[in-house]
């Protein structure tokens, strides 16, 4: 079996080093990473400029690039063979509710999809002292599970682990993707030469209380595998009884 | 009714003027678009610098930053009014099928969306010599049936208009999105210092011939109109009748 592992905090991070050695039990590993952090980047692709790729150790390569380019990379011949699986993460902080459409962990999981591979996201919902044991276990639990079974085409797995260590874990639960509140919030700010700048925040105001969500069930301490595909059509607006109408020409 | 313009070509493109042309006698227009182009910047968003405004002309502005930026930066505050509707476009060049997840023209649509405005995108299906008259006239007459009807929560259109000129355009349908497909192609080169680099690039081969898909209605000539949602989330895998099982932990 042949894995290529991807990120989009970095190809130092310990979240990437991490789901590495979950996944070596099951088979070859390759990574492929961005050289430095590019979250929220979602699924942007460089084609303005060249893209340099450096070796970080056996097996192991950082692009100057976004998680996209790095998976597009690895499966136009930057490694020699084609992996069985895509796994993108450990991400560290969440990607819960519409919060994935900003992030490069899943859309490292997606470019793998769109190729024509499983994939799975992984993600640890945690903002400091990062203990990654649990969802590495379960990253390897779920890969091995993925790779006996497939997933159908077109969907990967996006998953979600609590902070929590193993034992205070109550399972897993599989969820769709949930809502989450934000205050919109821009900083603005004058630099040192008088000029205005903007820097774009937003407080977390929590998540919508829906039941099945993936942002609910990572708050009652299940990790959450979300099933996702990459048709954003609104199948319920096609089927509408009274349809959208408009003369033109 | 305050209408906010933006796109990913940026602020010079003839495509975001036109556009801005045609919906000036549906209302107010204030545009705010990158400074430079942004294309296939999907819905990347700038957290790890702050961003710079600088005035284009009257109620327009320009923002050293990704389509999303823009979108974020206009409702929170950078223009003087909340705006009714967000058109985004005209793109020049296709937004079809699962390229849009790619799309910095549909992410500025899926950005006022996730903030609770009715959104559209529009795109030009042309790679030369652009003519947005159509284009244009359609965004102006699907806006205003817009800001007339609304638009379901969370739901917004992809618009792809084909590069024929009005009187030769059959009209417009709903579509869903279709799949592309693509050679992925990477060129590896050797630079002037000896160094390797590589560059993205991808064949297009045309796309699955799957009735009523955007990539269908225009090659017949037809307007797409795509309702999208942002719910990522694989329903029918979550409904099926032998769901994934993984004992755990």
């Amino acid at each position: 079996m042949i894995i290529l592992v991807s990120n989009d905090d970095g190809i130092d991070s310990e979240g990437l080093v991490a789901l590495e050695e979950a996944l070596k039990n099951l088979g070859e590993v390759h990574t492929v990473a961005p050289d430095r952090v590019q979250n929220s980047m979602s699924h942007a692709l460089t084609l303005h400029r060249p893209l340099r790729v450096h070796e970080a150790g056996p097996r192991r390569l950082a692009v100057d690039g976004t998680p996209t380019d790095c998976v597009k990379l690895a499966l136009s011949g930057l490694i020699p063979v084609r992996p069985d699986l895509v796994v993108s993460g450990i991400n560290k902080g969440p990607n819960l509710g519409d919060d994935i459409i900003y992030s490069g962990t899943v859309s490292a999981a997606i470019e793998g999809t769109l190729l024509g591979i499983p994939s799975i996201a992984v993600s640890l919902v945690s903002f400091r002292d990062f203990v990654f044991e649990a969802a590495a276990e379960f990253a390897a639990a779920l890969a091995a599970r993925v790779m006996e079974k497939g997933l159908p085409k077109g969907t990967l797995l996006n998953v979600n682990v609590p902070p929590e260590p193993k034992r205070e874990m109550k399972g897993w639960k599989l969820t769709r993707m949930g809502k989450r509140h934000y205050k919109e919030e821009v900083v603005e700010r004058v630099d040192p030469r008088g000029r205005k700048y903007y820097w774009i925040g937003g407080d977390d105001l929590g998540y919508a209380e829906e039941d099945g969500t993936d942002c609910v069930a990572v708050h009652e301490g299940y990790i959450s595998v979300t099933p996702l595909h990459v048709d954003l059509t609104n199948h319920r607006f096609l089927s509408e009884v009274t349809p959208f109408t408009l003369r033109w020409p």
